[in-house]
Parts: structure tokens; sequence; C-alpha cells
């Protein structure tokens, strides 16, 4: 375990800067493998021959002794498989069972609940940009009334929700008192995607900024985003692209 | 444990019959509780108050000897804890460590890769039945345009990365040789989304029918459809709408 060696494959513009933080977090030995996106969309061949749907984060472990590697994707999986296996100080493990709980549900909803909304409200945008004008005019009607209706009512729903949580602990981080998987997930979705992204917020064409929406979730996001190691994550990351 | 009483709330036109099956799988003594959708769209308030994002399924699990339930969610969570927790003869748990990563994995790609592409889908299929004439045309074009461009793409290849997985084990079930929560989870996007759908079928712009397109997905939809706690599972579900 102490000499495995882990292969971080994060393809550029996507969630993957998350893991990059949990392995500076374990102190782990990994090697940043960026690839650049295809026509600004697409994986590139490189990347779907180490896994075939072109997802990125993948990681790769490289355990001492055995020939081929571990291949892992999927966010919430990653974060839970790493943490199960590689933090033995428990440094990002809480203590008891009831909360360790917590944490996988945190890291199902952030991918199954949460971030499904904001790929569409993403995928919408690209496609009312990519419409030639006057159709652009038309699609961004379309596609803002399919928001309006689903997609950010979804998503303000699930915002509202984690806000109610924080304020019943009355803040600090999701589980426990201490960092762990589920302030990991999160942040990608609610800090780099509500608090620092003015056209999203626009999107969800709040009366206030989201600061004053969702204070609890703000206070949380630069709580976060304050972390050393995440820091050290985002400097990890710009020596790299 | 043994005494432990199990309440699903279960929202009407959701993806709930897998908790049902789960449960019946494991034999486990349990509520169902059906709550019907406020205009056939939203959560009633009811539900809101068991779980306060309106999602469904919600499994309460009241452990003897304690005064509050444990409540989950998330159907990935809710597999993972109800297995881990509940399974004493191991009848849904491979025996293996390596095939219980690949089941964890599948609860997570399956809500968190694949689902989300389906939701989308169904969302645009309902704005262009929605919108009046003669703007509807309009709205399947725009929508069938995204459509075509991002969520179809995207679930072609996730439904081929399946049905490759499976060829290259020759058939079966999913991790194993015996079923595990990796084909529970997956038999609602792939068996009755893809395989019993003729609407989604035909918006997939296939040149032939699904099974011939995914044919050992095709087969396992058959294995997991004839599981005869499926069926139970199924009897339930209708006994109780």
């Amino acid at each position: 375990m102490a000499g495995d060696k882990f292969v971080l494959h994060y393809l550029t513009e996507s969630r993957a800067l998350r893991i990059v933080w949990l392995l500076e977090e374990l102190e782990l030995d990994f090697l940043l493998k960026v690839y650049n996106r295809v026509g600004g969309v697409l994986a590139p061949k490189e990347l779907l021959d180490v896994f075939p749907t072109g997802m990125s984060p993948v990681l790769q472990i490289f355990k001492e002794g055995e020939t081929e590697p571990l291949t892992l994707a999927e966010s919430g999986h990653i974060i839970q498989y790493v943490i199960r296996h590689y933090d033995p100080q428990g440094k990002l493990t809480p203590s008891s069972d009831a909360e360790k709980e917590k944490v996988d549900y945190f890291l199902h909803f952030a991918e199954g609940s949460l971030q499904p909304h904001l790929v569409s409200l993403l995928v919408g945008d690209v496609a009312s940009l990519r419409a030639p004008w006057p159709a652009n005019y038309l699609v961004r009607g379309i596609v803002g009334k399919i928001n309006s209706e689903y997609y950010v009512k979804r998503l303000k729903t699930n915002l509202q929700f984690l806000d109610d949580i924080l304020a019943k602990k009355g803040g600090g981080f999701f589980v426990g008192d201490k960092l762990t998987g589920a302030d990991i997930i999160l942040e990608f979705p609610v800090g780099q995607n509500i608090f620092s992204n003015e056209q999203r917020a626009r999107n969800l064409g709040l009366d206030v900024p989201p600061s004053e929406a969702w204070p609890h979730l703000y206070e949380w996001s630069k709580l976060v985003a304050g972390q050393p190691l995440r820091k050290k994550a985002v400097a990890t990351e710009k020596a790299n692209l």
C-alpha cells in the first residue's frame, strides 16, 4: 500500500480537480495526466483507451506487486474507494458509522441528484450559443422555459436542502466537524457552479445574489475554498495544464 | 436487526420498483407507502415531510430498540446500505472484494452517468408535448437537435459500454455469476427505459431495434425481468397502486 502509485487521468474543463484535492489531502503519490478535449468537447482517443466512455476523472492505482492497474471511474466511487483504502490516519474519515453513512449519501446525492441539473443547464447554454442568429433567440427562449420549469426548479430545491442541513448543523463542514468526502464532492457543483459562476447565477433567476439566497452554503463554500490542500490542488492543476 | 421494520416511500411513476425488488430479495419486512404525483408531476406535501427534496424512493428503517427511524435516500446509497447490513447469507453480495467494488461502481454509474441522460430525454419529450401547436414542431426540432448532439450520443456510448462488459463476460449478470445490486440498479435505466419503451427506442434514432444494437444487454434484460422475486415485486407494486 505504501508503494502504490496513482495516475489521475484528467480531462480539461471537467470535475476532476476534486480528485486532485483528494489525493493531496491523503498525501498520495500521484501523476496527473492531462487530456485536452477534441474541438473543445469530446474526450480524445487516448482517454478512451484508458476508459471506454471517455469519462473523466479516471483514477488508476498501480498496486505494489501487481501487474495490472485497478481502474476506477465515477467521482463518488473514486472518493469512497480511496478514503476507504488510503486514509489510515482517518484524516477524512468520520469516527462514527452513522457519519460514514452520511458521507456515502452525499457521494451519491452530489452526482446522482445535484450535478445532472447543472449539466442540463450547461447543455442548454451551449445549444443557445451555437444556434445561428436569429434562431438563437428562439432556442434561448425554449431552453429557458425548459430550465425554469424543470432543471432550475429542481436545482433550487436541492440547494435549499443543502443550506438547511448546514443551518441545522450551525455551519461548518457537511458531516461532523471535519473535512470529509462529502465536502470534496460537493465543492464543484456548489462552490464552482453556483458561487463562482455569474452566468449560472443569472440563469437561476434569483431576486438576490446566491450568497444571500443560501447564506450557509456560501459560508461553507468559502470554508472549503480556503482549505490549504485544496489551494495546493489548484496549484498542481495549474502547473500541469 | 431481525426485528427491524422498513417503510418504503414510493412515488408513482418513479424508479422505486427497484427498492421493492431489493427488499423482496432479502425477505425484509416492509410496508409500501404510495404517493401520487400532484398534477402528474410534483411530489405531494406528505412526501416532502418525509424527505425535503420530494425524492423517491425514500427508505425508512425502524431499528429495533431505537425511537427515530434511519431515513435513506438515493437509490444507489439505499441499495448499498441495505445489502451491506441486511444480507447475512450473502445472497446479493459477491464473495470477493474486487467484485464488491464493481457493484459499488455500478451503483454510482447507473444514477450518476446513465440515468441523467434518460431524464433529460424525458424532460425534452414533455416540453415538446406541452407546447401548443404550431410551436410544438419548433420545440421538437430544437429538443431533437440537443438530444442528438448530446444526450442520445452519451446514452449510446454508455449502453455500448455496458453491452461490451457483458460480451466480454460471456453474458449473465453484471458482476460475478449471481444477481447483485448492480443488476438491480441497472434494471430501470436499461430494461424499462431502453427495451420496454418504444418511444425512447425511436428517439435513439437507431437503424435496428435496440435488441439488435445491444444484444448482450437485451439478453441480460430478459434474465433480470425473469427473476422470481422481481416478478413478486411487480405484483406487490400492482397490489399497492
